[in-house]
């Protein structure tokens, strides 16, 4: 037997929302499995009477049968101590061991205001990114340069049809970095180039965000590079470099540019129905927990296994109240095309960023293609009103 | 149409081993998309011909039947200039937007020696450990202190007995990281302390891990300020900060601890048996690549799902050939106890560290039963040998 624990605790708890499958007497005891696991991870009839069962350990706040008869909706309140200060805690504590269990579905984060006040989120938000492109209702619009292997004159011959056109954020796609082929510095020099000598020619604000996705410290040079040469935003993977990276790169004043979040190597989270992380939770609130000011995903009917609810629940998340952490803009993607978009408005509203890749090559013109693609999106400003 | 690419590339590519489940169309089609979706995520029939269609693009190496007839193994190359110099773009391109597709799951990764040579991997191993532990042929063993809630001074005494009875490595448990009801600093410096002072009595090198899972540049200011005080190792979750960051911690010369990587916030990749990551590549092969010299994972009949065979798989991934990189220890944990200490034996042979957390409590004295726990250890340097 160990002590109980003696503690000067707050009393504030924060609340997670899991679906657990099976029958209901599994499902109770995992509930209970998930107080322990995921705080004191120790035997609970070895602790004594005293704080640690009172306080530390996780608490069921309710169990009911979902909605969809599917499962049991369980809600579990832990100590904001415990998560303490930081982004990676409170990632652990809400999912860190218990991932390894199949049958466990994060669902939603109801996190106390104490505990919302610690993080700053996105320094941008959708109000802010309206803001820097001038665009105060349309949906935004936003493109990729590739294939990789071509080269970075190439890449950034392409970086100025999509600014011509009025597309407005040119971002490289995931893939590119710093290969050999392709250098991260010559890359973002010509992209930056390119796209100002179009918002020259056409007034407009066209920004390019580079892929900041990268090992170590290279994250944060590449960033304050990006800064110094001029791009406006940073595309990074949190499933490669860890929410937190997010986090220190949104509140890093010497660096102050929009984020794209990219889900690289977070798809394991969500192809499991049963187990993982709902997409609301992942791409919605976690990404904006962590500072992303738009959170890029596959859309439903491309190359990935999205349904259309799955990425409505992803809007949901990216504007659902979190105290003051600011709403962000999904930003659906992954094998989109033009034709597409009309039925996307009405999913998803006007507050969206419209994310088309290889599909802009499909026209005869990349600037005249582009430019029918904002078109599009200047028409929706009425459309879409809700 | 796009160019086709006229690239300088030294024609070395590695080779990634995937299971697709599905029909084998279907399964033939997926394979063919991964090629394009880990590469140049463009459409192929868009591209001219050139560098990019026959080097670029990822290439199926061979496609059969799966063994247990549930799939098909596919083995798909790529150039090894695709991935960098980066261990975080090689995690993108082996498994970054295919982990958003179910039915795709990375078995085995196959690397190339010059992209092998990129990495050092572990500092020390299984040969260094068993050195540092003056250990040549037993298994070592394992403990946390824990449960979180507990006084700095409370769970330092538990080090201080684990120490007494002769357990080798004594971690911090994976929740314990700067809460106000436990600092960071002051249980390090309390647990070294603790730990040195059994080890003048007895005459043993017991080490302290402190967890350096945490935001940002704090990992290393954790990491630097164990190496200060004394502490022998470093316990971090790659899960959390990112495989790069393990990487980054294990070539830091000014740090030149070893390194046990935990398994939280990495379930999702291995509950979805169809789909992620087999436990022998992520647990095995990329924990070890990253620089971990011993890897946590749920050992099988614990609270965890894991299977036998699963846990088998994962000590063969820390020992299978990879050029330099060295073999790691299979650290199983997660519900552990003493009795089941002969049949893990037996599983896995005598080069493992036995990791046995809150059971050690269940016994009359913690110092004793910490001895009884090293004695049945140095009785398997005889029964284990192979």
């Amino acid at each position: 037997m160990v002590p109980g624990g003696t503690l000067e605790l707050s009393g504030e708890r924060f609340v997670v929302h899991y679906r657990l499958a099976g029958e209901e007497d599994e499902a109770r005891q995992r509930a209970q499995a998930i107080t322990v696991e995921q705080t004191i991870e120790f035997p609970a009839d070895l602790v004594a009477a005293g704080d640690i069962h009172d306080h530390v350990l996780g608490r069921i706040a309710s169990f009911e049968p979902s909605a969809g008869g599917t499962g049991w909706d369980v809600a579990i309140s832990y100590a904001v101590e415990v998560a303490g200060t930081e982004l990676t805690q409170l990632v652990n504590v809400v999912f860190g061991n218990i991932s390894l269990i199949p049958g466990i579905r994060l669902e939603r984060l109801e996190l106390s205001s104490s505990l919302l006040k610690r993080f700053r989120g996105p320094r941008f938000g959708r109000q802010g990114l309206r803001e820097m492109f001038d665009a105060p209702e349309r949906p935004l619009l936003s493109t990729a340069i590739k294939p990789m292997g071509l080269s970075v004159r190439e890449l950034a011959g392409f970086a100025h049809a999509f600014a011509l056109g009025g597309i407005d954020v040119v971002k490289d796609d995931h893939g590119l970095t710093d290969q050999p082929f392709g250098r991260y510095r010559e890359r973002l020099e010509r992209c930056v180039e390119e796209i100002d000598r179009a918002n020259r020619k056409t007034g407009g604000r066209t920004i390019f965000m580079p892929n900041v996705t990268a090992d170590g410290d290279d994250v944060f040079e590449r960033a304050r590079l990006a800064r110094e040469v001029g791009a406006g935003g940073l595309l990074v993977a949190p499933g490669l470099v860890g929410f937190d990276t997010v986090r220190a790169l949104a509140e890093d004043d010497s660096i102050g540019l929009p984020i794209m979040s990219h889900p690289s190597y977070q798809g394991a989270f969500v192809v499991g129905r049963e187990s993982g992380i709902s997409h609301y939770a992942l791409f919605g609130q976690l990404a904006r927990l962590a500072g992303a000011d738009a959170s890029v995903y596959p859309n439903y009917g491309g190359r990935f296994a999205f349904t259309r609810d799955d990425c409505r629940s992803i809007a949901a998340g990216t504007v659902v109240e979190m105290g003051d952490v600011r709403p962000i803009f999904p930003a659906p993607g992954g094998g989109m095309s033009l034709e597409k978009m009309p039925e996307m408005l009405e999913t998803y509203g006007r507050e969206l960023i419209f994310l088309i890749g290889g599909a802009l090559h499909r026209g005869e013109d990349l600037v005249e293609t582009s430019a029918y693609f904002r078109q599009l999106a200047e028409r929706m400003r009425e459309m879409g009103r809700d």
